[in-house]
């Protein structure tokens, strides 16, 4: 796994990537995908290497998936989480960053609520960064374990019809998933009420749909976005049952869909809002397969911006 | 320890065990034991094998033992805790978890505060479970801990005479006790109030005492039960002075119990609430012993349902 | 790195260390410093040791420093806060310490708001014990990271003079400060508003002043305490703003110090309160520094608590 064409030093997001980027993730992961199916689950690729997870909003699983990957790799994973940190005592985001930057770590996987604080932070750090979710901006790793997942189950992802649909104003997993899907030749379709519609979505390239039925016909992938509680009290939603009843995912949706059509969802589910539990836990649905993509993908995103220089394999 | 007659993938609870299954696991953590002892503390066992403590009840003992536990076994060991996990963002339980699973762990600890969650979610994912206490249901690696820690100190269980005091109704470490102390062939008998006493735990095998002058009488161990601020706002005992007159475990009462009686708490201890400071500090005390045994014997949990099989070791 | 003449089973505090002690820690931090710096930044020298991180106040900087540190060396690190944590279930200081203690740990890690509770714990505990800051009285790595940053800069520290500007009466770091320059030789000044210097800090052998530019004329090295936000509602000081305009650092009263003087901060910073951000971010600044020495110190500390001794290095 020494050569590759990956020439970035931070994972900021999918829309600076270009396709053969895009693919070397991928194909690095596929790779990475059978370590966790091993008995002994571990390589030796990041010893000695640091990664810092500074976690600024809550997650379960990305921060669980970024500390498995980097374990699995053998790096030492510390998590610095909002909670009990400097943040609390009302440092600025960028004090915290080059905090964390002058202990020597060689990633900062980032989340945060402010759209481009991880290009931000990446502007004055020394290490790797990565994006772990930006605010509304981008969640390029999930971007790329929904690709990697679709690229699975499909066996490819060009001339596919992907169908998004839900809250993708406020999704940064939309944004981040119309570049990468973009990029690899899918034809991309979002769908959701009006008021959680970005103005002007179209010029990413994709077609827009205000009836989900419209946008799920045909369609090889539906991508179902998790829908924030908050949109009610925002007044964006009258409220999540109008809302599941006219962009909910159920089963007689998505006949609409192709028959082999699958459905995603990067969790976590509000059952019964925007995906009906039979459609959750039935056949077309992979969204566990999209956590065990993470993990490869992650592994992969941590490879490519720390992983051993062509340098340091020739000093060995 | 390549060889040994543990055949069950789960540690979900004691009632389920064979006398056998028990005295494998005490016997094999009577072998870790001394792990902990040496300059370095650490064996290779586990080495690539994922952990994943996920803890749903605020618990520092329990989850720092376990991983302990599995670091010294050089297993990677990742802590979920509800705060900042996504059951605070609405996700069942079985979400959660599933989640989790689709990471590849090879062990999931889990901590819960419903009755039957361990086993619930084992029923569900490929991994090991591990139940670190489960609602009122079983903490079964504390009882496996408690009989470790009788053995090393009476040298026997078969025909000693064990008292447990205090709120059983409300107990898994007593539950868990009584299965496992009966399986060894202790006489086991519980004491408390009677708002505390579970209807029909007769049918447990154990006797029931309200007086706990009798229940100490001649006994051979008093394991102290902690007893839960709330249960005086639920009105079921007037506070917990009165329990302390009535209930609490001190030097005098101690007094009726044999004269090398020893006394066990699962910690964390109400001083001069259900145990007096000076018992809980005394010669009779093996309270700290419980800590180190505990620390053995959930390694020994950890490598009978994680360890290397047979055929692996073939494989070498 | 195995002969050392580092006599002391704790580090608790600096009053107690000797000079020589001192420069055996700084003399080993600046040979783990290099560590930090190589693309595998791992030594094997705590494989197989145990440190507990016990922090019962919230910090991120002194935490992940001591656990990025202990990782480097290989330990294996455990976090344990408060949060979560059995305090909050009522259990004594001492009580929770003896458990940790009981699961054979090799260091505990404390930072506790009492002083004294470091050397508290430190007296029945079997493991070592290093001071991460206790209340407020002492913060002993913080201390050497200071002086091993002083002595980077400065080549030196004996014959140095050091300005401690602020909330003296509050400060372990200050405390910890003034016994390691005055054991190392430097001139020790303190200022700060008459309300947070604590009465008869002469006694430490320090000048004191409460005109901060007269402490300030011809210093070497200006060291910035963080100013609590509470000292405001304790009455100590009217405001914020009014303490900045007494007492903050900013560039034209850094004019008073020698050309060369450097200005450094324990963090986090209060931007505009204590320090101005022009010098924060200055050329003078060797705050990021001190980060980068804190792991490196840290190292150290844990090397010497816990490191192999000499009959180990025998056996092998």
């Amino acid at each position: 796994m020494t050569s590759h064409s990956f020439q970035h030093r931070h994972l900021l997001g999918i829309e600076n990537l270009s396709t053969d980027d895009i693919l070397t993730i991928l194909n690095l992961a596929d790779r990475f995908l059978e370590i966790s199916e091993r008995p002994i689950k571990k390589v030796p690729t990041l010893r000695g290497k640091t990664v810092i997870n500074f976690f600024m909003e809550a997650s379960t699983r990305t921060r669980t998936s970024f500390e498995i990957a980097g374990k699995r790799l053998s790096a030492d994973v510390i998590n610095v989480s909002s909670s009990g940190s400097s943040i609390s005592k009302g440092e600025t985001l960028l004090d915290t960053a080059m905090n964390l930057n002058a202990m020597k770590p060689d990633v900062i996987v980032i989340r945060h609520s402010s759209s481009g604080a991880a290009q931000f932070v990446s502007q004055y750090v020394d290490c790797s960064v990565i994006n772990a979710g930006d605010g509304m901006h981008e969640h390029p790793t999930q971007a790329l374990l929904d690709c990697g997942t679709i690229r699975k189950h499909k066996g490819r992802i060009e001339g596919l019809t992907v169908a998004i649909v839900g809250d993708v104003a406020h999704s940064r997993v939309a944004r981040s998933n119309i570049h990468a899907l973009r990029k690899l030749g899918a034809q991309v379709r979002v769908a959701g009420p009006m008021t959680l519609m970005p103005v002007g979505i179209e010029s990413m390239g994709v077609k827009v749909f205000y009836r989900v039925e419209d946008a799920l016909k045909d369609a090889d992938v539906v991508i179902v976005l998790r829908l924030q509680k908050e949109r009610q009290e925002d007044g964006l939603i009258p409220n999540t049952r109008e809302y599941s009843r006219y962009f909910g995912i159920n089963s007689s949706r998505l006949q609409l869909a192709k028959p082999d059509a699958i459905v995603m969802h990067p969790g976590p589910i509000n059952r019964g809002v925007e995906l009906a539990s039979d459609v959750a836990d039935g056949t077309r649905s992979v969204i566990l397969d999209q956590v065990t993509q993470g993990i490869a993908v992650r592994m992969a995103a941590l490879y490519l911006v720390a992983g051993p220089t062509s340098e340091e394999h020739d000093a060995r």
